[in-house]
């Protein structure tokens, strides 16, 4: 099954996608949130899909697709998880998963506008995928992490690297910027993934190739990062897990690329669907 | 005002304290939550306790006292924000905030019982106070600040330090373990306070005083923070920053004093009232 949620920022009703075609399931009733995932939301909204099949109605074209779930706890990311891009960030590959965490208030639809945060010089971009969790975990075994997850969505893990890495502290100050966080067009559920460690995902900034990636290259597995992560927090159904990018962002370059206004950020993973955010300055 | 909640986990009901009690104010309607600080709730409940003071009743006096608000959307912290506590750790007094970010899933109540996390060898304490955002705040004004500030609260910011600086990655790993933030037992709204960089908090486990520090010792004052944190993400109501320790934590002691099952901690703060938790170890 793949979840959508349409319509205007704040006030988004929920649906399904179905051979690429949205349709609208606000007659299921509840938002996709904590409590959704928590209460069987996915097998109740399965089912009353399979119900209402010949009466769903398709949503309007010119929608504003958003987020696919309604705004979690928390969304943890993973630094430095692929080998190719710890190496072109200078770093040395991890011996454990290195931990950080996103504001919630970064969230936004999968190509509405990624706004350069004032003061910003070196907004950056990173193409990845969210585990979405699906029951509370708490000290997890890696060889049941997935009963845990309820799916995974695209996220482009928008970094101001000034902020992230030059201006003391811990990465999170420059993770949490309003627009840093587009996720979607839908949230897949993990069924109707062969493989989520063997996944293409790509990501092209006016127009041109930065980054192609695997997922089979990931240095921790899907399933040893939600079990790992489980160990130091507890995560709520409906949590998000960012995994992690690849080679090509814009300070593995040399020199470094970095996005101004006017650019335009394409990125797409296989079973995940595809993003495209224009890049606009800060405005008062 | 000083607004309190109290009851079972997860179900906890509203209420204020006056003059050292506490008072049930469900029939308010709403719980102490992002809509009521943005709705100007703090004004409103006001109201509702002068229109209806003759008629409050007194909570029953076994009842446990739960966090004086809802779930926030995120806890930002500030480290090491007090020049004798950067000291004890062998840091350098920061040229600027430094910013991590705790797992909303660790807030408890004042009074409840602190697990020592599975595998922890280093778990501290730290007494500090948080400010609570009332609105929305972005790319505020340090002259302004205050402007977004509903009130304060009493946090013990329970750190795992082997988590937190020798498990790689950003301090959040250390940070967020359940339980490791109990805050309250009430928030107390900003007009309560003189001067809230001049306040007196103190910690004692076992009954030893450890930490005894005062908020005129801040590197950087309340103001600052807000204004501070709010160029790198967007606050919303509700949201808490806990503002940082003085000296005195386990860390800081030659040979270093870890929390054990068993001890006992007590601390609190001018305005912002007690605290005491009792240690527990981990329970499969």
């Amino acid at each position: 099954m793949k979840l959508i949620r349409y319509g205007t920022f704040g006030r988004e009703k929920i649906g399904v996608q179905i051979d690429g075609v949205n349709y609208d399931t606000t007659a299921f009733g509840s938002d996709y949130d904590e409590r959704f995932f928590e209460e069987n939301g996915l097998a109740r909204l399965a089912q009353f899909v399979k119900d209402n099949l010949e009466q769903l109605i398709e949503i309007p074209k010119d929608s504003r697709i958003a987020v696919p779930f309604a705004r979690p706890s928390k969304i943890v990311c993973i630094g430095l998880n692929y080998r190719d891009h710890a190496e072109e960030t200078g770093a040395n590959i991890p011996a454990e998963p290195i931990i950080f965490m996103k504001s919630t208030t970064a969230l936004i639809g999968p190509n509405d506008n990624v706004i350069i945060p004032k003061n910003s010089v070196k907004t950056d971009w990173e193409v990845e995928f969210g585990i979405v969790i699906g029951k509370k975990a708490t000290y997890v075994k890696e060889s049941e992490a997935l009963d845990y997850v309820a799916g995974y969505v695209l996220h482009n893990d928008i970094s101001e690297r000034d902020f992230q890495l030059e201006r003391g502290g811990t990465w999170d100050k420059g993770k949490g910027c309003d627009t840093f966080a587009p996720m979607g067009p839908v949230l897949t559920t993990k069924e109707e993934i062969p493989d989520i460690n063997n996944l293409r995902l790509w990501l092209k900034v006016n127009g041109k190739k930065c980054q192609e990636g695997n997922t089979k290259n990931l240095i921790f597995s899907v399933e040893h990062v939600v079990a790992y992560v489980s160990q130091f927090m507890t995560l709520l159904p409906g949590d998000v897990i960012s995994t992690g990018t690849p080679a090509g962002v814009g300070l593995g370059f040399n020199p470094p690329i970095y996005l101004k206004a006017g650019d335009v950020i394409e990125l797409g993973a296989e079973y995940l669907g595809e993003q495209r955010q224009d890049v606009v300055a800060w405005q008062e």
